[in-house]
């Protein structure tokens, strides 16, 4: 790829680039970790990588005004109508279009090519360790969701078996089990290298809020007369 | 204080707060914190103590939307009329309003009670540790404020000295700091127990960028061709 086209795809990025927990710097992420994992992989199609890294959330914000629509979806059909409409070759676009397609995990839809997988493991990775910690902390200040939830006896819930959403339910439904999840080797390894940070942190918020809770309203109910 | 008075105080307080990052649990939390720090001093008026706690951040929601107005001194304002307007005595509404206005760290106005030192550190202690990245998290992805800063070389910033807002600026500027600004011992303690979830997140994090974006650049140039 030459700089004016990777410009290209980048300026057209950045212009649909809006929320800050999707913003161009997960984007630049997400390429650097393909990048990263391409490496070690043998026969890459750069062209399509590049590309499909660059343009994988431009369906995001269509997604974020509408929620019954699926950004993999609108983000493919707008990158491919993109890609024809700036030369690209028709068997470039239409690999970008299915690389964008299956980079959300769905169990009907898996990554096929290896720049699918590529892709996918790239932006599962920007969701392990530390960085997959504050950016779901970000998510949920957009939409306004608290750190966690109290059972009806007043504890704090883990965030297991929660329905209601939270940090801690998203915790436990997503972040602590994405570590096995992965199509290359590559990625795998460096996400377990970034596991024990957001395995920690998640202990200590807890505990702390656990510990501030339990203390603090048996102190209350001695203190307050009925 | 009674269990019909402090149900007053409660409501009152639900029906003030709004933002996620300063939500009722925030409030419950700072209570809680109290009343732990209480116990190790002498003397503590808990009628003051407990409706200072639980009305500390009801002037949140003008200074959200006007960010001109110091929730302290809005929220101080609005407690001591509640408090009036309910019978309480004008002993104990003067004594909550002095609270909550020096709750929040200004040089011209620092705690001079009992009762407001115990409630700027269980305020305080809500910043420290695994609690404090939570919150400064969650309140980026509301104000739509970034995770980081690049430098004009296109390395990522450790947020030292910069000006533009992000989560590192925030950590560099005020959480990394707020380990030694205590009044109470107890609070001290329990901070200094904290302190090293909070360091270890932002190590991390800072090395998950960091790496992506030195070996992700690096490997840019040499694929991109000018």
């Amino acid at each position: 790829m030459n700089r004016e086209t990777y410009c290209l795809l980048e300026n057209y990025m950045i212009g649909c680039m809006k929320d800050t927990a999707h913003d161009k710097e997960h984007v630049y992420r997400v390429l650097y970790n393909a990048l990263d994992i391409a490496k070690t992989e043998n026969n890459v199609n750069y062209d399509v990588l590049i590309a499909s890294c660059l343009l994988h959330d431009i369906g995001r914000k269509e997604q974020f005004e509408n929620p019954a629509l699926c950004h993999a979806v609108v983000g493919s059909e707008k990158a491919y109508q993109f890609l024809l409409a700036h030369d690209f070759e028709v068997s470039c676009a239409e690999q970008v279009k299915q690389c964008i397609r299956t980079h959300r995990y769905r169990k009907n839809t898996p990554p096929q090519s290896l720049e699918a997988k590529i892709l996918f493991d790239a932006d599962k990775l920007d969701v392990a360790g530390a960085m997959g910690i504050a950016r779901t902390l970000l998510y949920k200040g957009i939409v306004a969701e608290p750190l966690y939830s109290t059972l009806p006896d007043g504890s704090v819930s883990t965030g297991e078996n929660d329905t209601a959403p939270s940090f801690f339910q998203e915790y436990k439904y997503k972040l602590e089990k994405l570590y096995s999840n992965f199509y290359t080797e590559r990625a795998a390894a460096i996400a377990k290298e970034r596991q024990s940070i957001a395995v920690e942190f998640y202990n200590s918020l807890y505990r702390e809020i656990n510990s501030a809770y339990q203390n603090g309203t048996r102190e209350l109910n001695v203190i307050v007369q009925p």
